[in-house]
């Protein structure tokens, strides 16, 4: 939270357009093979061969999305492409490109897009994605970022939202409700900060709270992991908008229902301890928080033996028939309809 | 710019974001035989089978690329599809696919948005690309719309900006400089609306010139016309921040020169004409207007047998040695050096 006065500030003008999209990208490397050109024409060039292409896009706009006074811009470039690599992963796929692109007001020198863009660059280089392409313009107001993924995967391999059949046992990657957390605690240190500027504060119980939120982590490892356990998710989604949202859509689209276990749901001791703090429910948390970045999926029965035990993935409940409901069976063994209390940007104003 | 005033607004919140996207893009059909899966997953799914995919995307910002004052919502959809299918046109491919992302405040109705949609929805049915994905957010001021485009080509036919030749042919389509005049005539018209409201505009003799601003058409035919033709441009790019700034664009990306004929520059006499009335060059116009979405390319001599006397094509010079420069050959037969004096977006506020 404290600016280095003596930094260095270039004036975006002083570039221009172009001369700031080449400034930007020109230190990215081709990783892939599927990139035949990146960023330097009208549209870059992807060769997919015999796979199929997924594509996703999401926006992150400043005092919607995120707050610079808590959010170094390397972290937030390095968000950035989370958000929207999440969503191949969740398509069971391979992320192969990215495109980038950012609206900034005149208050941005130089320096902090450069900021920004190292965040980019550090996650396309541990995620193996090309930076392929992207527009740089001048907004009326904060900073704006639009990411568009691509990534690739072979037919056989592909998981909809919508293949979820009754009896499939519904699984969880990592731990839920740290980043929503993440944020009370920085939105908390924020306020104490301009009351008492120079006050220090200790973080130290929130290290991964804080990490969840600032520097989330998508699940690459997760298509990977179901390849080598030679299991077929008959259904999957990432988890951004709040457990309790995405098992809705994913009952939705597969026509089905769902008992969810209180119990079953994974939290790390930090989200307990901070839950008692805060004095709020941590399956409140889990279900609605969001953020989270986890995979949600389904698998038959049969593939338990396969997943049993692996500490990257918990069962947390099973599908039924959809007229039986998508219900939360809370640890005193009461039967409670799901509701999503997901994120709605529309009533934040 | 008169509003209805009784016209039914809907609360953006009163959907939520789920049932935004579901409402707005509920109406689309998919068109082209690459996409598997559209709206409705983590991800779209498409195959390009043995083609290659180009991707390509844009941003449009209120305040700093169009102005609600006199920018129809619908055409502003149909408009920020073209903007993006142009770059896909300059690589010689086929536009398949957009994902259209779009944040908006809370001032903006359902009924605003809706309007919006059926412009994107009119440009994807004409230019026959399937709207597959896109994000719905809230933003803290204005309208912002995100798009990306992807399209298919055999890789023989892709044509880059680095393929021009010393002594190819430097080849435009269309005319040059009405969009920059459309926008002079829009911004006169709105200040004279704001000094007396009642009044009303003539603008039949600018009709043309505001429809190249408002509802500007990308070169879809060129691709095609160019195969009808049997020519592959040795080079291409699309023709949206001037004419000069594009054509260094070629020159640098082929390492060449170029020299552009003053008197071959096509000009429509709408141009000619609102040229003399605002007292302005029409060349410096042509050259650095922008926003004309025409594709500039360059073709091997050989091929100029094909393309002679055809309407949609005008030879404006030819590339020369990298050593000669870049120059502007006027109609005095001076020989002036071009400058990029292209639209700089962070040079506006």
């Amino acid at each position: 939270m404290i600016e280095d006065k003596d930094r260095k500030k270039t004036d975006l003008s002083s570039l221009g357009e172009f001369g700031l999209i080449d400034h930007l990208t020109n230190q990215f490397e081709i990783k892939q093979e599927s990139t035949v050109k990146g960023v330097g024409d009208d549209a870059a060039v992807l060769d997919f061969k015999d796979k199929k292409t997924v594509v996703t896009t999401d926006f992150l706009i400043e005092g919607v999305h995120f707050d610079l006074s808590y959010m170094p811009l390397k972290h937030l470039g390095y968000k950035a492409v989370m958000v929207n690599l999440s969503d191949v992963y969740a398509m069971n796929a391979l992320a192969t490109q990215v495109t980038v692109s950012i609206a900034v007001s005149n208050r941005f020198p130089l320096e902090a897009l450069e900021e920004l863009y190292s965040g980019i660059e550090l996650a396309s280089k541990i995620y193996n994605v090309d930076v392929v392409g992207g527009d740089t313009t001048s907004s009326t107001r904060g900073l704006i970022i639009s990411v568009t993924a691509l990534g690739e995967v072979v037919e056989e391999k592909i998981s909809y939202r919508s293949g979820a059949n009754e009896n499939d046992l519904l699984v969880v990657t990592g731990d839920l409700g740290a980043a929503y957390l993440g944020l009370q605690v920085l939105e908390r240190e924020k306020q104490v900060f301009q009351v008492n500027p120079n006050n220090q504060p200790d973080l130290d119980q929130y290290t991964y709270l804080i990490e969840r939120q600032l520097k989330p982590e998508a699940r690459k490892d997760i298509p990977q992991l179901l390849a080598d356990l030679d299991v077929k998710p008959t259904s999957m989604i990432d988890i951004s908008d709040g457990l309790s949202s995405e098992i809705m859509h994913l009952c939705k689209a597969s026509n089905v229902g769902c008992n969810l276990f209180e119990d079953k749901i994974p939290l790390d001791p930090q989200v307990i301890n901070a839950c008692e703090e805060f004095d709020i429910d941590s399956t409140t948390i889990a279900l609605n928080g969001g953020e989270d970045y986890e995979l949600l999926f389904t698998v038959s029965q049969e593939d338990f033996p396969k997943i049993k035990g692996n500490p990257n993935l918990t069962v947390i409940g099973h599908m039924t028939a959809k007229k039986e409901g998508m219900h939360l069976i809370t640890r005193a063994n009461q039967k409670i309809t799901l509701k999503a209390q997901g994120w709605n940007s529309f009533n934040e104003e």
